[in-house]
């Protein structure tokens, strides 16, 4: 038997799933292939050998199509981090006999950064082994758009959809009176703006979009923030910011942390909040206007119902690809995208060494970010554009967009 | 000439320019109106006579199904509410005074409860005066829901769709890995709870929704709130929770002013966070787990991309009936919704005084929320179950969705 494994790791997207559905359909179409596992909670299912048997609960294509509309990690997700070989070789010994025990033969890791690492360990322990007859992909998967050696991240190009089409929504909103304060949005990205950037895509349709754009890739200065905000309010009585949940100063301080370091309850409990929120509060002390800020939190990885076309047509073929390339004897390659050009939009799908991906983060270029340090150029909108294009015809029933759902968490063992 | 102005006010929902559209084809399509004018931020703008010529600027369908589908009002709203006609009645002169110059004979004022006022005042004017050729009608608006005399209000539906839609993702997003802590979402609504009852919509598709749901409603008992969670915190480590941001004590204390009065800085600064954010920092506090809140905060009332296709068509229904009413002769009356059955969704359009509305809140009915106050019963489910249903065929232009906008409020005089 030759079975495949596929399994999802780091944090949530609105197309992982479309991966797991594009590995899922070319092992189907394979010969090569036989039963398709996927194991639950990611490399931790697979050492606690929590496995579903994909092939006979996956029948048809409706229910593909559903799983792929699917947000977050239908296998479930971990945040478990492999031991080196060299210090815990037993660990690399358990999991090639769990794969030895269910024939695996090929195995597909869906993640980011850290789970490129874990692919990276499996395929090096193989070598060292010289186990050859075990082939390991990994399929790139991440928010944050912040891999090295692929154009641009499956789940990131929905994320940008949401962040825009909510932007653009916000900007309406609060347009409707004829002053509004200040409105900061947070957006997520510790290291990386490229979320961020996606709040000025608006733009492209002749909205206003924010008036400032504060991406984490340089120094965030507290003092010409408030100069900055300081004038337009002076001006016009309304600002809109959009912000990176990591912006820091040029010492490398969080924000966040800076400003609430000051901050604790009567019992000395330290209130956690975030860039955007320590900032209305700043904004409102200095001058006393109106000031709210909203989180895009949780909603801006897991927005199914909003996802970019391009963006799941794209992670699916990855997951295709990456159960391609495992039969055809690759081993330690994450699938990526390159670029030939944005207009048109002319991509390639590709394989790198995980090597050369794992544990890198890609930010934003800072010719892309203005020389004010306070917005973003043209070229990243041109970057960003093509990766919202097109919607999905989402299935709804009861007026709810309908969710595939392959484990309940608290019956599975 | 008979004219028709149109105005908007109140806080923005999703729907509020459907009704403006239904306004505009019912005067487009009737030979009693000839001029429409739009004035820009509700009656403050009438009275600082700041007009739009609707007629002139509204010229094809393609543009009113854009509009229709654009969220926020599209003419400004304001926070100004008219003197009684005993305090000012220079007021209402120089508003008469206005609508002369501009011969209007109709006025419809598409709003929630202190529109309804506004309605109900300049009708009232009119009574004394004798004027009988102007005929003021009031179309309804409340993402809140809460409005009387009519079965539920324009903008609702689709706020609940919005929820519902969300809750059901970030319940698979916090699924993903064993456990989750505890997760709270804040939803809107200080005095009625119908926003934050939409988030148990999802178990009408076979999720699980919230473990609880907590209205304004009943009073909000910490103490038991702390013993709810902790229970099903120890038997799955994972607990969500939704709460309305107006959950508050016995004694009427809302929770987030409770709880927040003891968190300053050291500059002795108040901070200002909701229901939600309090909650977590006490549960965060009392079990030492993780703990995380989410605010649908703007986007529940301004989610343009995702309305519920019945809420889109009623509300141009009811914005279609004021013109039509306003017509026929009556005035002082707002268009309603009467429900004959849920199940066969079965409703008509009627209209009712302005004085049974004004001032007037509709509350969520006590039996239709659980004995233990942190649930939702499944009448309220077949009550709202209607409200969601059907997408709107939203037009995109560059991966976002394209809005219409009528007026430049920085350029606007």
């Amino acid at each position: 038997m030759k079975n495949l494994l596929i399994a999802q790791s780091g944090g949530p997207t609105a197309a992982i799933n479309a991966t797991l559905v594009g590995a899922m359909q070319a092992a189907t179409t394979s010969e090569y292939v036989d039963t398709v596992y996927g194991a639950v909670n990611g490399i931790q299912g697979i050492i606690e050998e929590r496995f579903l048997n994909l092939s006979e609960s996956l029948l048809n294509t409706v229910q593909l199509r559903i799983l792929a509309q699917t947000p977050a990690a239908a296998l479930g997700s971990c945040r478990f981090k492999l031991d080196s070989v060299e210090e815990n070789e037993g660990q690399y010994e358990q999991i090639i006999s769990i794969f030895r025990k269910y024939e695996i033969r090929y195995f597909v890791y869906i993640g980011g950064n850290d789970s490129m690492d874990t692919v990276n360990k499996i395929n090096q322990y193989c070598v060292k082994k010289g186990i050859n007859d075990i082939f390991v992909m990994g399929a790139p998967k991440t928010i944050d758009n912040d891999l090295v050696e692929t154009d641009h991240c499956p789940g990131f190009g929905s994320a940008a959809k949401y962040i825009a089409t909510t932007v653009a929504e916000l900007e309406r909103d609060i347009s409707v009176y004829q002053t509004s304060g200040v409105t900061i949005v947070e957006i997520m990205g510790r290291n990386a703006g490229w979320l961020t950037g996606a709040a000025a895509l608006p733009r492209l349709n002749g909205n206003k979009g924010p008036d400032f754009v504060y991406l984490c890739e340089v120094p965030f200065d507290l003092d010409q923030f408030l100069i900055d905000v300081k004038k337009k309010l002076d001006e016009t009585g309304s600002v809109f910011i959009a912000v990176s949940e990591g912006i820091h100063n040029k010492d490398g301080q969080y924000i966040s942390e800076l400003l609430q370091s000051k901050t604790e309850d009567v019992f000395g409990h330290k209130y956690i909040a975030g860039a955007g929120k320590n900032l209305e509060e700043l904004v409102r002390e200095k001058f006393g206007c109106k000031a709210r800020s909203i989180e895009l939190n949780l909603m801006q990885r897991c927005a199914g119902h909003i996802t970019s076309a391009t963006d799941i047509s794209e992670s699916k073929l990855l997951g295709m690809k990456a159960v391609q390339s495992a039969v055809e004897g690759k081993t330690g390659e994450m699938t990526t995208i390159v670029r030939n050009s944005s207009n048109p939009y002319d991509i390639y799908f590709s394989t790198v060494p995980v090597a050369r991906v794992a544990n890198k983060e890609k930010k934003v270029p800072l010719e892309w970010i203005s020389k004010e340090k306070n917005n973003v150029e043209q070229p990243l909108l041109e970057y960003l554009e093509p990766l919202i294009q097109g919607e999905c015809n989402i299935t709804y029933e009861n007026g709810m967009p309908v969710h595939l759902v392959l484990y309940n968490r608290n019956e599975q063992k």
